[in-house]
């Protein structure tokens, strides 16, 4: 599987172009002033309905959009157009919430003469204090999507909350001897962890695929990227990651048994990977990107849930921010992530420098691994001789403006 | 069960006394220049082995002490003296960890001619360098255990690595009509989690009890009070809280059959919670004590899950130093504890004013919950309307001095 996929990826082109740049997708974003100066309120829109996939959030308190949602897709598995806004993240609002929600869909439905139950919605920003109705209703008449970059870079721009930058990826492949595309934008930055926390991503492809093969696909690739980037361990109450796919191009439809299947798979796994990667970099306060790498567990998913609780340790976070090769914190970590190891077995490395080899301390250049240690991205590396278990996860260290800007943020 | 506690509860008195102020018990700290300036060696003794019981932590990594400790309480239930090492926690240090530990151990029993198998070893400090045998060997001759005040606090002392204060708790009680004395002592600062997080416990009595009854009685309280602690998640290699008894009151032998058991351990659970409480308090960088607890879950278990959820939040503990009463980060901890609650019934109070009733925001007054939060105890309740369960947790804010000591800890 692990050689498949590498064979695969090397045919897998990353491109500059936005959830535009598939065939069948428009976007736009506004600014409705429920946020002082960014942009708030965003679309992605196509001509017709068009097979759509979501992951969500399993926190069990789950916002008003996200039952809304579930619903729309539920109906008949397809999606014209998705309508964002941040803010607000219409969660703990009670009954009133979902009515809201509700007329978000009914206004977007009248406004673009399509049927409410083909409109997805999505929230981001403060719990538990009612969206501002008045700003968001008549802004959605002055949604104009248009299928350019522009038009894709005004919808990253309205859903972020406290990101700093906006987050796409862009690849191309070929599937029966066609250029298909695959497209992402997402947003998220603090209350970022497994399964979907404040984190919002929308992918657009114009692979022909079935809802259902979609899904399968969409799941499988969530594991393996957004669900491992963590900020602070928190998971939010309205994340999802949404994935439309307008099968503009002309080839057979994919499922497991086309020859290109693990093509379009790693395509997916791609814009996924390099969307969480931003994610992670763009955590609240964060100056470095921290890549984990566990091999020798004994299962994937065991892997990644060592390399999940490393780089999720508020110890091994501020010892990274402090530029200190502190292996102690990592291997501590490894010991409480609630995987079966061999206490006597372990290696780790941070960048190419060894710090620990068969559980014991190894001599090394404090100077160099410091030098390492204050670049931008920083990789840890985890060798357990357990097992064949391979995987990986992604946060950022953390810092005074972690604080700074989470002690101060709902004021 | 609460009410039978609550009744017991009335005949504990907390008193102003040590580990010394159980009959049997001396104590000496030293400082042998591993640390600058503060005590980095203890001893408590007894003039013959008593009985004794110990949790560990559950971390897969363990320190070598752990093993030796274990070992010589398996032998006979019983321990004649504990010495205690700050400075280094002597924790992947390969064998040589292992042989130093017994070294001191050997070293202890021919300085006060006792037998090895009736000491425990405890370290704390950083993990991976060996100890500096140099100075801990010739310290061990220079210990001079007596049985005041004065030597207890000098062992309070000796323990301490980043903690700001000595902890200690001392209780008494009647059992068939003697009076019964219970004292702990104990440190912690950072990585305090779970499952006994670099933070080491003593507890003292002078009650008559088996090593069977002790470790049933010191199981059982851990759980309800030491483990539901956390200051920053991690949980570390070293930790253990060791209970002697050493019987030199003249009572019926207790165990569960006898009427006043019930006294005994709620004075093991009084003497655990207040050091707990000290720990969560002296969280590093921490400016505020935060409890939280939680009724209506559907069983105790579930109530402390969803307590320490929430006490370990780094968005909860962010919003708590911003003095922001933020419950939507409560109400999301409270999502995804892994607990399954009803999302409608949720009642949040801060301190005495509800925010949330039914799980629909509840009008407060800013002015005054921002007033309550500038103090330094913070309580946060919450009613989850599913069953019965209760359950607290304890952890404190989090600062810009918890980066700032640990993003520097080991330079």
């Amino acid at each position: 599987m692990a050689n498949a996929q590498t064979v695969a990826m090397q045919a897998i082109e990353a491109v500059n172009g936005t959830i535009t740049t598939p065939k069948g997708f428009k976007s736009d974003g506004i600014h409705t002033k429920v946020k002082r100066k960014r942009n708030d309120l965003g679309v992605i829109y196509c001509d017709q309905p068009v097979a759509a996939a979501a992951v969500y959030t399993l926190n069990q308190i789950q916002a008003a959009p996200i039952a809304v949602t579930k619903e729309a897709i539920q109906t008949n598995g397809k999606i014209q157009a998705v309508v964002v806004n941040s803010g607000h993240a219409n969660a703990c609002t009670g009954k009133q919430g979902l009515t809201d929600a509700y007329e978000v869909q009914e206004k977007v439905a009248k406004t673009f003469v399509i049927q409410p139950e083909d409109i997805a919605v999505a929230s981001t920003g403060l719990i538990g204090e009612r969206m501002k109705m008045e700003k968001i209703i008549p802004g959605i008449e002055k949604l104009e999507p248009v299928a350019t970059n522009q038009g894709a870079e005004q919808f990253a721009q309205a859903i972020l909350t406290t990101d700093t930058f906006t987050k796409s990826a862009c690849v191309q492949t070929m599937i029966d001897g066609e250029v298909v595309t695959v497209a992402g934008v997402a947003k998220g930055s603090g209350m970022i962890h497994p399964n979907m926390a404040t984190m919002l991503g929308f992918m657009t492809t114009d692979a022909n695929i079935s809802h259902e093969a979609l899904q399968r696909v969409l799941s499988n690739v969530t594991d393996q990227t957004y669900n491992r980037i963590t900020v602070d361990g928190d998971t939010s109450t309205n994340d999802m990651v949404l994935a439309l796919a307008s099968a503009e191009v002309d080839h057979a439809e994919l499922s497991e048994t086309h020859p290109e299947w693990l093509q379009f798979v790693s395509a997916m796994q791609a814009v996924s990977e390099s969307l969480s990667k931003q994610i992670a970099r763009d955590g609240e306060g964060a100056t470095k990107l921290i890549e984990v790498q566990v091999s020798g567990a004994p299962t994937d998913a065991d892997a990644g849930k060592i390399a999940k609780q490393i780089v999720g340790s508020d110890l091994v976070k501020t010892a990274i921010y402090g530029t200190d090769a502190n292996w102690g914190r990592i291997i501590c970590a490894i010991g409480y992530a609630g995987v079966t190891i061999d206490p006597d077995t372990i290696d780790i490395a941070i960048g190419s420098y060894d710090t620990l080899l068969n559980s014991e301390p190894v001599m090394f250049s404090e100077e160099e691994v410091l030098a390492y240690l204050k670049g931008e991205e920083i990789t840890i590396h985890v060798h357990l001789h357990v097992g064949e278990g391979v995987g990986k996860a992604w946060g950022c260290d953390l810092t005074y403006d972690y604080v700074r800007i989470n002690a101060g943020y709902r004021t």
